[in-house]
């Protein structure tokens, strides 16, 4: 597959459903990474995160008779609300299974779109059997939040769009959770980038992505213990492969970094993120020494934050 | 003077001191208001606010002798920042009288751009007294928040820039405390605008110059009860004049109002908003039968919030 025509297609799909998000920078952040920040930001992205791209890329993929069964996906928030938003733009009906411990925000804004909520166990056993029932009943077509080639292909346009206006950067640097953004960003970066390496951060906590790199094999997380909370899923057949070939490093950071990463996009930024999208920057300033003076493209990649609780996770 | 031309002018000195602010727009928004909207973010402008561009400009015409001596402006914060970080950009000392009620945020951010603070009594006349004291003392050149032209010019930059890429806006609607913000977008909209009305949102509970508007005369406020608090000063006698020959209408709003748009703005966009910020939203929604189906730029004027406080504004 020419994935550099793959992506191409997939922006030009979906582009009249989407945002193209704009690209922030900030001194006084550039100052304390010592590095050249261009934040794409897909926090202002429709249903406010990335996984509107893969979600229409997806849908626009599917025949007239699938279609008509509707769609459903299993999500602990993002991917939820993007399939319901993607379904109620072409007129599809949206079954989400959500873990029952997902942000009420989530939950609210998935009813908003419209999307049939069924909540279950916060497990991906449940998730993922519950999934079944209804499909079972329903006929719809799954939509995997990160592991279908389409959807990986529709999350890589936002790197695309990125590289597109600045296609000098030295590094691209995600969050990794279940890997949809991850592998997508690095078809991007190697079909749009020069000589650009694609980087991802996750949390320590929940750190399966940096092990399955080293280990060559899917791992999984034994806690979940983060508050990236969007970041505790494994990566996936389809994606895990790309992965391997292409991207760069994973860097592992502490809860107290990403806490104080996200205190800094917020105020310095005045843009909302949720505590995932804060674990690249974490990265970056972590990793200081082998980032100085590059030019770093951070994909911003939501901004669902409970906003209650910002006190509580800026608190340092 | 030729307006058209002093805004063409004050942008080419100030843009590469500035960033062009993104135009974002929300879909449930639209819904809500009935109208389509156009948010002009300055809340993304350095410094967090649009002040940047008033301030940039004023300083820019001062001669180097008076730079030498520095500049001075009092303020409850977001001028205080723009001065400060406009000073440091061009290598002049600022000194920054503020009220010693003013958001700890927006304290830490002018020290931050290296601004001198002196914390005064959170009055007019201690703020002007002390302000007075130091021009005495060090020979500083007053840059005032709202009430100079060239500050009133280079706050009219946003929109302008605005209208640039939006030229059918059947209205433009800002904020109003001081006037500056208000004044200078008046003479843009006279400017850029076709047929397009110029307007402000105001809390009731600080209505001067909707008071003003209607009694021909600068009104002053007796309390300042309200959670806009960028908005308690009154106009001035330069911008006075602006506002009563191009304003179309102000609209007062409830502390309820203001609060209810301020959580849509942060939920609905992911974007930080300063309360004062979130004024011309709840205007549009109070006022909704006048702006059905209409094209409203609204510009958003800062996003310097307490984080901590984020639960309480937004309280309901």
């Amino acid at each position: 597959m020419n994935y550099k025509i793959a992506l191409e297609e997939a922006h030009q799909r979906i582009k009249k459903h989407i945002h193209q998000t704009p690209v922030l920078t900030s001194n006084s952040i550039n100052e304390i990474a010592g590095a050249e920040l261009f934040f794409k930001c897909e926090n202002l992205q429709r249903a406010g995160a990335f996984k509107i791209r893969g979600a229409c890329n997806a849908m626009l993929k599917l025949s007239q008779a699938q279609r008509e069964n509707g769609v459903i996906t299993h999500s602990s928030g993002n991917m939820a609300q993007a399939v319901s938003l993607a379904a109620k733009t072409l007129g599809i009906k949206a079954y989400i299974v959500m873990p029952n411990n997902a942000p009420k925000v989530k939950q609210n804004a998935v009813k908003s779109y419209g999307g049939e909520i069924t909540l279950v166990e916060p497990t991906m056993e449940a998730r993922e059997a519950h999934t079944q029932i209804i499909i079972e009943k329903t006929g719809a077509s799954f939509i995997h939040p990160s592991n279908d080639l389409n959807v990986i292909l529709g999350q890589g346009t936002a790197a695309m769009e990125l590289l597109n206006i600045h296609n000098d950067l030295d590094v691209v640097i995600t969050p990794v959770g279940g890997g949809g953004l991850l592998a997508g960003s690095a078809l991007a970066v190697e079909a749009y980038g020069n000589n650009c390496k694609i980087m991802a951060g996750e949390p320590l906590a929940v750190d399966d992505a940096y092990r399955s790199l080293h280990s060559g094999k899917i791992e999984t997380n034994l806690t979940s213990n983060t508050i990236a909370d969007g970041l505790r899923t494994n990566l996936g057949d389809i994606n895990f492969p790309i992965i391997q070939r292409l991207v760069d490093q994973i860097i592992r950071v502490e809860e107290q970094e990403i806490r104080q990463a996200l205190k800094l996009i917020l105020e310095r930024m005045n843009i909302l993120v949720e505590p995932s999208c804060a674990v690249p920057l974490a990265a970056i300033i972590k990793e200081k020494a082998q980032f100085k003076n590059l030019k770093i493209g951070v994909i911003l990649s939501g901004g669902n934050i409970d906003l209650n609780r910002i006190p509580e996770f800026i608190i340092s």
